[in-house]
């Protein structure tokens, strides 16, 4: 065996949802496994992603040979612009991933100049000591793979995302013969999806689903609203199929359901009839009950498509009484509220609701493992260490109990967390030490369907470009705003400032009097809109972008 | 028939979760069914708790006989000291629900004037032209009550919060034979709970937590630490039987836990034999096997005794490696992050943390009925008009579909929400117009353990007590306060706010200095601790008590 240290060193995912990213390094050689974002706490109010640091990579950014992608989701890909903008390094992923990030990287201005290196599927390909084997996975999109990593000390898989779905919609299946062959040669390290670890049992197929879906084509009168993830292929696929069986014409509302339904049927993942597809201005030439919206907005973003809809404020997504809408979709945790919230405005115009409320058939499954599967996988791959991945303390603290409890399966069980270093040699493995990590605040200009240029942006520049407060008094009976304060600190010199300030009251009186009423009664509606208005004036008239923190008070 | 009109009309709960009231109006004669509270939304900043607007009793204040309380939950009692305060009426209620009154009462200094009326099941008695039945019905708690309330136009029923449980564990059965004789003789409206209507089938009994605890208190090789809703007597009765077969003494810790054990014990609910309970203080005299700490703080408040544990900051309650901690609770929606956050905390101490994660046998059941439950009950009465009650939109809603789809047990269904007149008269039933209705929020002093005069403030004086904004970066690499800001407006003179926001930044920071790392790391902890502490200092210096909204910077 050579001797030399392997270092693998999650920058992010580990003890924290989302903003996947881990390094792992032999000598001078460096690869990165993802690069997710993470969508902000509460605590962190006017930030619109958070993305890891990648202070570790910059320090050895002559060692950086690529990025390695295991599937298309936010928090695989989201921080891409973010660190290619840094660090514009090789990033290798499957067609469809890679399809996702050239429109990401297109939207920022950096695709020109970033290098994508499409993988599939057992070919093999390798980087500095490293051989690279994509292993086909199954999960809730398309075109995903976990990653067989050949070091000079061994073998590493990394799962990425996956759920093992015997039955998956576009008939790939899950690769377990390449799982088994590794588990027979030696796997030196496992890192597996903690996500749905809590879960006994097995996550249903994918297919579970189009029971319900057909139950809700076969059945609905009128308009029929779908939301799901974007990245759903399978699902947007299925509602295609139900919509075009049942005489639906389809019209794709939102940026992100637009351009993820456009690859799906770019890639052939979806196939979409002559005919089927309808822009959003023609919904008014056709009947209610000829019509399928597929539109973003599954967890209640105030800006989405859907939550406008839901209060009357979108250009063609009208929701009437009697029209179903279909969420199809899971609550992230933390935004409960929000999700409820458009829920409850979607009953108040009388449109039937179909959420995943438990109930049998399910109107949307999960894409992660649960126990069963995991430990199908361990068993598989008879790793001799083992160290949970994708997820926060207390599901990686239970995923290592689920292994440690595998006799036999499991060499050793090892816990680390973001910044860890993990470190293998020829005399076993262990801790070596911590590298910086944290979260990376980044305000992303304009919301909405207009796309800005990102001006990313870290929370160190704070001090520079100040703080802006909006405190707004809402009348709970009138609905009406009765005062606004325009507080600030540093972000002009005083006498600019005062000018502004002025200025800015107007925007937010503006702002809220071209709102309606159920926006109004909806504050997560009104401080998005506020915000986004005097991003807008602040930009503008000053070339700044100091934070602006929304303050609603009602009296 | 008489000739008149009955109103009923909902002043909080409806198309809302939290603060239930109803108002049952015949004439010159105002009844109010409970008076709750809410707790506030991550939206309504520096808010404590929000009670309902009672103009509509103030406006009619000679008119309002009596207050009538279906049991002890906060949402049905909280608003008391606030609504009491504006309007002294005698307070109806079963004896736990009253002892449970009193001590609030107490703490806001209310008490000496309240004139409060014990009730108990099957005592039917009158005020003004109403008489009123109260029925026994099992829930959560215990000494719970629905209401029948016989008026001039017929009898309402309304259930209050209740499940059927067919093996309460205090064997105090659901009065199937009332709600069964009314369906006979004949029901005017039945107002239903409609807080699980999306959960199929039944509620499993109380009963079913049983097997878990038994197994966990088998297991268990050093400290058990058990939260629950304080009121879940059942639940705290079950632990003290539990730890007294497994010789551990009981510590009670947290002010609203040892409140109300100690109403259980007082009233005879819960048996404690001599010897078995200990002071906080007791504990270090006994080895870590022979205790169990039943403590508050189910819901991952801040500055509640569970979460000050989990970050190693709690007199008493010190949480350590191989101790296990029981979440014997839900989670009420919005509060899931605060509740992981605190699980999280106890993971890296290293305990065993078990929380209610779908597994069976569950460590925690639901005290509201499910659907079944909800049809059995509306089968057994018949109503002429059925009306959702308790639940935010969404569940009035399908609470409404499920009663209209049984024909022949409901005569007709009613949506109505907060504020809505439903109007009964000899010719049937209609939304008569509105009061006015909305969220009073209030200020409440000090957190914590101290027990400071509730000073109750509505959101209207603002405008003159002024905003603190305290705004803190933090460096998320270090886990230091970078900087301090304090941005003021309004609450005192510039020379006189100068001088104080110089020591309120001293304050600030003595608040971060006091922390330890593992407090600076949770934002929602490290915000109530400065919000606490500011305000103890501004209220001292100023007398006055201005909006505290602390506001966290990561750098």
């Amino acid at each position: 065996m050579p001797s030399g240290k392997l270092h693998c060193i999650p920058l992010g995912g580990l003890g924290e949802f989302g903003m996947n990213c881990m390094a792992v390094r032999w000598g001078d050689d460096i690869l990165v496994i993802d690069c997710g974002l993470m969508f902000p706490e509460s605590e962190l109010l006017g930030v619109d992603i958070v993305v890891p640091d990648i202070t570790y990579l910059l320090e050895n950014r002559d060692k950086v040979r690529a990025i390695l992608l295991t599937h298309g989701h936010e928090d695989h890909i989201g921080g891409l612009p973010w660190v290619l903008n840094e660090l514009n390094v090789p990033v290798y992923g499957t067609e469809f991933t890679l399809a996702l990030v050239e429109n990401k990287l297109e939207e920022h201005g950096l695709l020109d100049d970033a290098e994508l290196i499409e993988i599939s599927p057992n070919a093999r390909f390798k980087i500095g000591p490293f051989t690279v084997h994509p292993i086909r996975v199954t999960h809730s999109l398309v075109d995903c793979v976990a990653l067989a990593i050949h070091t000079p000390l061994g073998v590493i898989i990394h799962t990425g995302d996956f759920k093992v779905d015997p039955t998956p919609t576009d008939n790939v299946l899950f690769d377990l013969h390449a799982f088994a062959e590794y588990g027979k040669q030696g796997v030196l390290a496992l890192f597996q999806d903690s996500t749905n670890v809590e879960r006994s049992g097995y996550t249903p197929s994918e297919r579970a689903v189009r029971p319900k879906f057909e139950e809700v084509f076969a059945r609905t009168r009128r308009r029929l609203f779908i939301t799901c993830f974007s990245s759903s292929i399978h699902r947007v696929k299925l509602a295609f199929e139900l919509a075009f069986q049942h005489g639906r014409k389809v019209a794709l509302v939102g940026r992100s359901m637009t351009e993820a339904a456009e690859i799906g049927m770019d890639l052939g993942y979806i196939d979409a009839p002559d005919g089927l597809l309808i822009a959003p201005g023609q919904m008014r030439d056709f009947a209610p009950e000829k019509i399928c919206v597929m539109i973003s907005g599954t967890q209640g973003e105030p800006m989405s498509a859907l939550s406008r809809a839901a209060v009357d404020n979108h250009k063609h997504a009208r929701i009437e009484k009697g029209d179903t809408v279909v969420l199809s979709s899971r609550i992230i945790p933390g935004n409960e509220k929000a999700i409820y919230r458009v829920v409850d405005h979607l009953f108040r115009r009388e449109a039937n609701v179909i959420y995943d409320d438990g109930s049998w058939p399910p109107v949307h499954v999960s894409g992660h493992a649960s126990q069963e599967e995991l430990r199908l996988v361990i068993n598989l791959v008879k790793p001799r260490y083992f160290i949970p991945v994708h997820g926060e303390y207390r599901q990686l603290r239970r995923h290592a109990e689920l292994a440690k409890s595998m006799h036999g399966a499991v060499g050793q069980t090892l816990m680390i967390e973001s910044g860890d270093i993990l470190e293998f040699d020829e005399l076993g493995a262990r801790k070596a030490g911590k590298v910086p990590v944290g979260r990376i605040c980044i305000d992303s200009g304009a919301m909405g369907d207009v796309v800005e240029d990102l001006v990313i942006k870290d929370r160190r520049h704070i001090g520079e470009d100040g703080i802006v407060l909006p405190i707004v008094a809402i009348n709970k009976l009138t609905g009406r705003a009765e005062s606004t304060e325009i507080v600030t600190r540093g972000f002009a010199s005083q006498s600019v400032e005062n000018e502004l300030i002025g200025q800015a009251r107007e925007i937010v009186a503006r702002t809220i009097e071209s709102s309606s009423a159920e926006e109004l009664a909806d504050y997560g509606v009104v401080k998005e809109k506020i915000r986004a208005d005097l991003k807008r004036f602040i930009s503008k008239s000053t070339q700044r972008r100091p934070l602006i923190l929304p303050v609603i008070l009602e009296i």
